[in-house]
């Protein structure tokens, strides 16, 4: 028999809000989506969490603590928020204590990269292991780590930024003020940026045809090199060996049983054979041999999952 | 008062061996050391440790375990290790089964960059932290990883190998196969190539007075960069930037309080400026205000202090 709901959990996106119910074997139910009221700024987002966690709440008067999944930067621990740059105009704000205040369940809060990451862990590819990484590719880069079956949290809670390590020390400069990271070179924002600059410089590609004034988009890179184009070729290629070396640098550094990868870029036909190719290449035969670098599973409600894991877990804390 | 003694201890280096008793507070006592008999080959190395380790049980008769550090790559599940490069000849090897059958006590295997991580975790600049990062740069560049009070094993207890996450992904190959890692940009042995390499391609150095025929080391390179020698300061500031961008990528995927460097390196005149200097530029704020970049405490005892920490850590387990 299927258990009573026990946790409200909200998805909060730069686009989309979710909400659910989820019980404690992570069990997501009754589940409603709106577009992010981005205009409102954080009252108006934080109005409309509130009126959708309401609407839940009122058919379920037992439910025990809310878990909000968010774009980060953000503390767990203390529930502040730190201008999320998918939430554009947001400061610093104590967002757990504001939603506690208006939905009257304790609150915990989590990166929706780690969100991921748990849902994932919990309910996707990590299922049945105790080590998982896990990468989604879109707009931007974001991670999460799993060891030993527990997310690494970090200091301030800040850990896995797995966009943001170095791995071209002489590349471009990162919008976080970092070198070369993954995500200058292999995120969606990045693959179409370094198609243009291409295209600026003279390279040759099939690609302006289609979308005349419109820009390219990595979606638009990617069909252009299936098709042969040979600048949507070389920027593909090299943004998926890109994302070949950064998880060549997760299986030495955390020698994990998966290395889940999702976001949109994933999708694009070719690039898993590209990733495989270099870890063949490059990875150390024992991590090697022990891990697969698999697409992850979940595509929808890893956030929601993800929040509910981590009421979970803050509820069996003494 | 003093604890009894608790567990044999093993240090096992390339050039030395180290054995003592460690108690329960991982407190070191009774410390002999030997030149590692390597000539003698795998079984002449274990024969030392029997005999090393049975004039120590010989007067301590409650011992409970054995547990050595060992030079990786290993297994400290199945205590197997696999041609370590710091033992040369010694191919695949159940040494933790082989010590146990001779000294008769149940015996735990830990990379030696991982005990060491341990060892400064529980009695060095770790000690009152969560989250700890230690790199030693020497010879090679190894790693260890503490998050949330726990060292990282990774699925088959190869995690850590900080020295091989890739940092120039257009760099020189490595030795382990990988291209542009931090070990073949920052370790010792690559001060001492790039070095060589730089006056091969006719670059300007005082060092090839001093030093006659014998090739160049890294103590060397950083003496002739304190003196302002161009070569050698190009070559060493290179270096020690490399490092940085290896610290910064630690701060971004783990969030530490703590990252702490120790190895023959790390005392070079100059090598922190730089590395705070980077990390000052490049680590997103909220991490790096979390973090201390410091010298690693110990230089001795790390090995068995951690392996130490290691056997306690399996005489909890049920």
């Amino acid at each position: 028999m299927a258990e009573e709901p026990e946790y409200l959990v909200i998805d909060l996106g730069g686009t989309r809000v979710r909400a659910a119910l989820a019980d404690r074997t992570l069990r997501i139910s009754h589940r409603i989506e709106e577009a992010t009221e981005v205009e409102g700024g954080p009252d108006g987002v934080i109005d409309q969490m509130t009126r959708m966690g309401r609407s839940l709440l009122d058919a379920n008067r037992r439910l025990t603590r809310l878990a909000v999944s968010t774009p980060g930067p953000l503390n767990p621990r203390t529930g502040m928020v730190y201008s999320p740059p998918n939430l554009p105009g947001w400061g610093t704000l104590p967002l757990a204590a504001r939603l506690e205040g208006m939905l009257g369940l304790p609150t915990d809060l989590i990166n929706d990269a780690n969100a991921a990451c748990l849902g994932e862990f919990h309910a996707g590819s990590g299922r049945g292991h105790r080590n998982l990484v896990y990468l989604t590719i879109s707009t931007g880069i974001g991670g999460g780590i799993i060891a030993d079956g527990r997310l690494i949290e970090g200091s301030s809670g800040m850990a896995g930024e797995l966009g943001h390590m170095t791995i071209d020390r002489h590349g471009p400069i990162c919008n976080c003020g970092n070198v070369g990271c993954l995500e200058m070179l292999a995120s969606g924002t990045s693959i179409a940026r370094r198609f243009r600059e291409g295209l600026a410089s003279g390279g040759k590609s099939i690609v302006t045809e289609w979308v005349c004034d419109a820009p390219a988009t990595a979606r638009d890179v990617a069909r252009a090199a299936e098709m042969g184009d040979p600048l949507a070729s070389a920027v593909f290629t090299d943004a998926a060996e890109a994302i070949g070396t950064g998880v060549v640098n997760c299986i030495h550094i955390f020698n994990p049983d998966i290395v889940a990868l999702g976001g949109g870029v994933t999708q694009a036909h070719g690039l898993f054979e590209i990733i495989h190719r270099v870890v063949e290449a490059r990875a150390m035969a024992i991590p090697r041999q022990a891990v697969r670098v698999v697409h992850a599973e979940l595509s929808g409600d890893q956030g929601l999952i993800g929040a509910a894991a981590a009421a979970r877990e803050q509820e069996a804390k003494p």
